[in-house]
């Protein structure tokens, strides 16, 4: 979806401003922010991100009073006063999504994911996706790679399943490209809806024939209703079509600052505005038609066009690469869980919350437990596997597998 | 063996059944179980699955009398009334079969174990597999690969010996095929009979090529009176080729849910049926011809067709892939322990009891207890290899290598 050709930009973005608000202001609106409240019960801390003139509105009933909750009365009333952005009770979340571990599962009904990505150039990224899975809880992870990447993906751990299946242009003859991309295709389907969640972009690469065969892989997964993460290379290659998720409620997108502005700039035609910050995302999730977007940074702040939440929980100082892969692969976990949790869940205003926003909740507070926990171990020298050592030992603090 | 052309499912099914019956009253089936029981002293626990009609009657000489045990005597009338799933005392099981660690032995005295599997999608399974036998005790350890899992197998561990030996279809010319078999064969023959036992099928893949020479492979061991263990993708391959292992009293099949699900259909011609468990099972392992399968489930129930036991020691609530490749490496080393066991024992009584079961009870004790620990430390994070790091402390634990 792109902007109508010969509108004026400026009153373009005002019409779709105007759309915004309209829909923050409606009753739909207000239902799914009173839902996902009702999941987070937690008191509203000082966002961030200013929302003015919409939420000071629908919040005002729905916010706890400040007789009910005497030491979050100052919080409330700031949020009433003209904010909507809310701070996730993350833990909460991460508590009621995270099935019990009953006795009597088979191998993968705790979930099963895939990581679509690992090239010539990039193996690390793939790898900490998928480990990542495994290590939130998840019964089998697979990866879908190169044959080059295939030989060093399996060699960092015998746990994943990789599969040697993409190619890269170097390795394709022209006249062959047809043939050898349905085969792809047709390789990857026959796998494809054994997943209950698939991670599209770690160490994806981008080159041009590699990045159509995983558009055809994209497309198939979502005639399948196969929930989708999009990050990095995905991020790019979406960004460049996006038709790949355009009015999928099952794709959510992880940017990270430059890819948001990218994302901003090609949906929006705008820049990045922090004052409007949540406003803007909400339109952005709009304009792609309900997707989910977590937009990370210092808070990491999700939609999916209705609601804005974030989890602010502060992880570690040390920015080093592969945070984003452990991300994206926890993501998957945790929404494959919480997609079960809500179908399985007879109480019909839970039933109606979207397990995309909970899912990227948990796995938004996840890292950053995780992350400040290597931390504080390692300092300096913290890398990306430190950090996942540590992903059990957060999720068994906040939610013991005894429980 | 298939079901006779043009009989009645029915009429066929109640015939064996009937067999069944005749074989569970006979007076071998007596002796067999009386032998086992003394193997394994301990009174039967209450059973999950019921014989009816055949155990009360065969049974009811042969158990301890209330007075001779009067802690065990409401579970041993329990037993008498009705059911013949007796749990091993795998316990003393382990006890039994594993050797003492004698100062005088040579390398290769305690077991030498090789894995049948690796493909070019799969490499962690034969890992898993192999690296378990030796965490187990066996001496040396070897897997029988494709070449492309080779490299990154090796790359796993130093402690294997692994073979770049088989070949899938992509690999292998059609003119080819033959010559190319044959050598495949005779690589893996002259090894062959160096091995105590084999396991088959841990990600051996569904390649045809592939398939056809480990059929070679299977016959040949069979041949030279090989134990060996089918599990995984040779689940596969025999359940479409019965008579790989028709007949053998050297193979044991370790089916999970959906492997069991699919072997009954092909063999018995029936869904399982969870109500006659124990007699479906007998007689799935007579059909096959005096084979000894251990079905794995929440309980591992295990038969040669003419006992049935079962462990259900808890292990892990967790559920990731790759356990099953632990126990049928550590089936492995255990039935060969078993069987020297059995063939260096004077008490013509012990003589005759199978040591596949004794292998089976074994395998399956040591990994439920060696998950436990893993899932102790590691909980929703803990992955297979962890449950590795912990079969040397479970065997220690029952069985302490000073002893």
């Amino acid at each position: 979806m792109s902007q109508p050709t010969g509108a004026c930009p400026h009153a373009w973005r005002h019409q779709q401003q105007h759309r915004g608000r309209m829909w923050a202001t409606s009753r739909a609106f207000r239902r799914q922010l009173v839902l996902l409240r009702s999941l987070l019960p937690s008191p509203p801390s000082p966002p961030p991100y200013s929302f003015p003139s919409v939420a000071g509105r629908f919040f005002a009933p729905s916010c706890s009073s400040p007789s009910s909750t005497p030491s979050g009365s100052i919080r409330a009333s700031h949020a009433m006063a003209g904010s909507a952005v809310y701070e996730a009770d993350a833990e909460a979340v991460v508590r009621r999504i995270t099935p019990p571990l009953d006795r009597s599962r088979h191998k993968g009904q705790a979930g099963k994911i895939a990581v679509i990505g690992g090239c010539r150039e990039y193996t690390g990224a793939p790898y900490f996706a998928a480990i990542s899975a495994l290590k939130v809880g998840a019964d089998l992870s697979h990866v879908f790679c190169t044959k080059d990447a295939a030989t060093v993906i399996k060699s960092y751990s015998p746990e994943l399943i990789v599969h040697p299946i993409l190619e890269e242009s170097y390795s394709v003859r022209d006249d062959e490209r047809a043939s050898v991309s349905s085969k792809i295709l047709t390789e990857v389907a026959k796998w494809l809806e054994r997943f209950d969640c698939i991670v599209v972009g770690p160490g994806l690469g981008r080159d041009s024939f590699l990045l159509d065969c995983v558009s055809n892989i994209m497309k198939h997964a979502r005639q399948a209703n196969i929930p989708t993460v999009v990050d990095g290379d995905g991020l790019f290659l979406i960004t460049n079509n996006l038709g790949l998720v355009e009015g999928n409620p099952f794709a959510i997108l992880t940017p990270n600052v430059y890819e948001y502005k990218r994302l901003v700039q090609k949906v929006l035609n705008c820049d990045v505005n922090e004052e409007t910050a949540a406003e803007q995302l909400t339109l952005l999730c709009q304009k792609i038609g309900g997707v989910t977007i977590m937009r990370k940074g210092k808070a990491d702040v999700i939609s999916d066009g209705k609601t804005v939440t974030q989890v602010s929980t502060f992880g570690s100082p040390r920015r080093c690469g592969g945070q984003g892969d452990i991300l994206s692969g926890s993501v998957a976990v945790f929404t494959s869980w919480a997609r079960h949790f809500i179908m399985s869940n007879e109480e019909p205003k839970e039933k109606r919350v979207n397990p995309m926003t909970l899912g990227c909740i948990a796995g938004s507070l996840l890292l950053r437990k995780a992350a400040s926990l290597a931390f504080e171990k390692s300092k300096r020298s913290t890398v990306t596997t430190d950090i996942i050592e540590f992903l059990g030992k957060s999720l068994e603090d906040i939610c013991p597998a005894e429980h």
